[in-house]
């Protein structure tokens, strides 16, 4: 590692942050940004997808304003090799369904390919996570269970 | 971006740092050497502040020993331009009120802005978060609960 | 603090983030890596140990697959002096007993030593945390949390 890697770890980094910033926002636009046109993604077992446009249509049409999501990434370890780079990271998240009344909670490690393009931009090639574990509860065993907060709730209910 | 940036990027975050670790243990102090005289503070719809003077003695006053607070910061995206700097933050928090038995989980996107004074040292100008969401719920729901360890406690309780 | 330190710092955090996902992922050989051999620990008041063997035995024998664990870092405030170092951090956890039906939480600030030995390469010399909080819940209190996803789980039970 010498001194210049260190200013390709940084907009690598800041390159996942806005993937994560995007999803947890619902901002569909700035989520495409972040990926290459044939992004493979796997989360965990069950949500697989081949291509962004696919991904990001998907992802917005599950996560309505129904859903509250955080997803906090942390503990990069990254290395490149020319215009390539992989990346581990670790991830907790938290997802609140307001309307079934289900809270789950999860952490994973993320293993991550990314290219540089011809423009100079990093941009994910590959995302991947292997989950450490996943819970879920109804928010009816915490019967005084609320939210105080919600970015994503309908202004009447705000 | 380049190398020089990154010394001054690292600056900030570990300023933040200070900040966050301030508020957490109660270091009023510490918390008062991270921000500009005049810094504005919007923590959410409710929290408003103008002034570090102001800031932190009514937060001194607010988290007694009886208010256990953890904050976590991550996902940093820093911009800077001369001896002005932006930055979005992730940030997850979690509030234990001893007394009135509530738990209190958010999330949040902090935006700050810092400038660097003429000693050369970032500080906090204007510090601003808007909420993902915000819940609490009683500990009476979960009979079972109990602290194994308390950094505020009373020595007798402790 | 100049660009070199950064290439340093960075070493440390990668350190500490293969030692965490090491526990996480129960890497027995991976964590006696991160480790000098003299290594002293004390988790809070209840865990200490000196030798990196001792604590690499005792955790190997403690946390079985009976036991999820998530130890996510962040906020680093790293300083060097010469091939010694010390870091600050901040930490959560989550411990997850399947067997016992019991849900940990809990926050600390981790104090490390690090030093760089003659091969280059920075190990932990010595780490500490102090617990902000940790409390235990029984699951039992929960009654329809479920594990949906569980990277320790026997083959027949995932």
């Amino acid at each position: 590692m010498d001194v210049q890697d260190l200013v390709e770890y940084r907009a690598i980094e800041e390159l996942k942050y806005r993937y994560m910033r995007a999803v947890d926002t619902k901002d569909w636009d700035l989520l495409a940004s972040t990926l290459e046109p044939g992004v493979t993604a796997e989360y965990g077992h069950r949500l697989t997808f081949e291509g962004a446009q696919k991904l990001v249509r998907t992802l917005s049409r599950i996560m309505t304003d129904d859903i509250i999501t955080v997803h906090r990434l942390s503990q990069p370890e990254i290395a490149i090799d020319g215009d390539e780079a992989t990346g581990v990271w670790a991830l907790t998240d938290r997802v609140i369904r307001k309307r079934d009344r289900v809270l789950l909670d999860g952490a994973s490690i993320y293993r991550d390919r990314y290219r540089r393009g011809a423009d100079g931009a990093w941009r994910i090639a590959r995302t991947t996570y292997e989950r450490l574990y996943e819970s879920e509860v109804s928010l009816d065993d915490t019967p005084t269970f609320r939210l105080t907060e919600d970015r994503f709730a309908a202004p009447e209910v705000r």
